[in-house]
């Protein structure tokens, strides 16, 4: 398939939507849970999480807030500044997508997807009990993306929730372990299996791949 | 493994970078490439490819000017305007990998990682022929990231290059026949199993899980 600007245009909507939002690739799968006095808690799944940097450590994400769930979660960070990240693993990946139906703002998706609230060490939002990969974060940033009005919303990690047994000695976290899930498109959920790894690339020890 | 903030600060330095690089999830692995009249080519693995929008079709991605590779990738961008971004499939991932290496600006990282510049249509940035999914992008936006000195990249879909059999009938691409890789954390590299594939999520459709 071959397409150009005038032909992605044209295609059909639906098409156009799938294909666009699956072609970037690989999509992490995570569930983000705020809460706030006014409107009670929120947990929403998304799949634009982004690692910014390491020091200080940021992850961000973009919001689309002209969508129900968006717009609670976007409501709840502005409004009270914590946030939480959960990895989705295949034990509620069903549970976890359906939180993106459109409940009403007093509805918990907590409660109608059977997932469990759970509070750390008096972090203000709410964690996700069932995920392996638990992060709170503080509200960093809030950046207007001109091109389409949106906006990528920042926090610093504050927290971090994991068994010992998920970090590999180096301190990578092992995401087969995990049994963390990637998302393809809108609604497809895949498995990963490590098959390599490779070594910091310095120049002097290239491989000889010619 | 529990860790709050000052923790996270005190952790060996490069244990907390591989910890917070790979704890934001799976991520895609896809190649840069560029091209400009003063440097030659560029061609730079990222991990931090985003689906921006689907209306216009947007991509982001985030830059750190502070390192060599990425210093090209960013010149080259504003510079030309026209970049493409290529899944990294698994035969060709461990030369996608050391594209990461601190080459000199004129060397082409497509010659010493065996890897072979394509030119489709007269775009003016080049493709990766190896790689099974190709994007061709505009330059659209250019986003400042206060909280750590980076920036937000953001480009238009121009062109899109893919085998008909890895689409699937309703536009979904399928990221396992595609063998599009995911990377956790710097240097780990993972396939993707399809496991499972939802419904678009409507409150009255809700499955009873309670």
């Amino acid at each position: 398939m071959k397409l150009n600007k005038s032909q992605i245009g044209k295609l059909d909507y639906r098409f156009r939507i799938r294909l666009i939002n699956s072609i970037s690739g690989p999509k992490p799968a995570c569930l983000i849970g705020t809460k706030s006095v006014t409107k009670g808690v929120n947990l929403g799944i998304f799949n634009s999480i982004t690692h910014i940097g390491s020091n200080p450590p940021l992850i961000g994400f973009i919001l689309r807030p002209n969508e129900k769930v968006r717009r609670d979660t976007y409501d709840n960070i502005l409004e009270e500044k914590y946030f939480t990240i959960n990895h989705v693993n295949s034990s509620i990946s069903e549970r976890s997508h359906w939180t993106s139906a459109k409940f009403d703002s007093n509805i918990s998706e907590f409660d109608v997807c059977n997932l469990t609230e759970e509070y750390i060490n008096n972090f203000y939002a709410p964690f996700v009990k069932e995920s392996h990969v638990k992060i709170g974060l503080k509200f960093s940033e809030k950046i207007k993306i001109k091109s389409n009005n949106t906006f990528l919303i920042i926090g610093e990690i504050i927290n971090i929730y994991i068994d010992n047994f998920l970090i590999e000695d180096d301190g990578t976290l092992n995401l087969e372990k995990c049994d963390s899930l990637s998302v393809g498109g809108l609604n497809t959920y895949y498995k990963l299996k490590q098959v390599s790894q490779f070594p910091y690339a310095r120049v002097e020890n290239l491989p000889d791949f010619t």
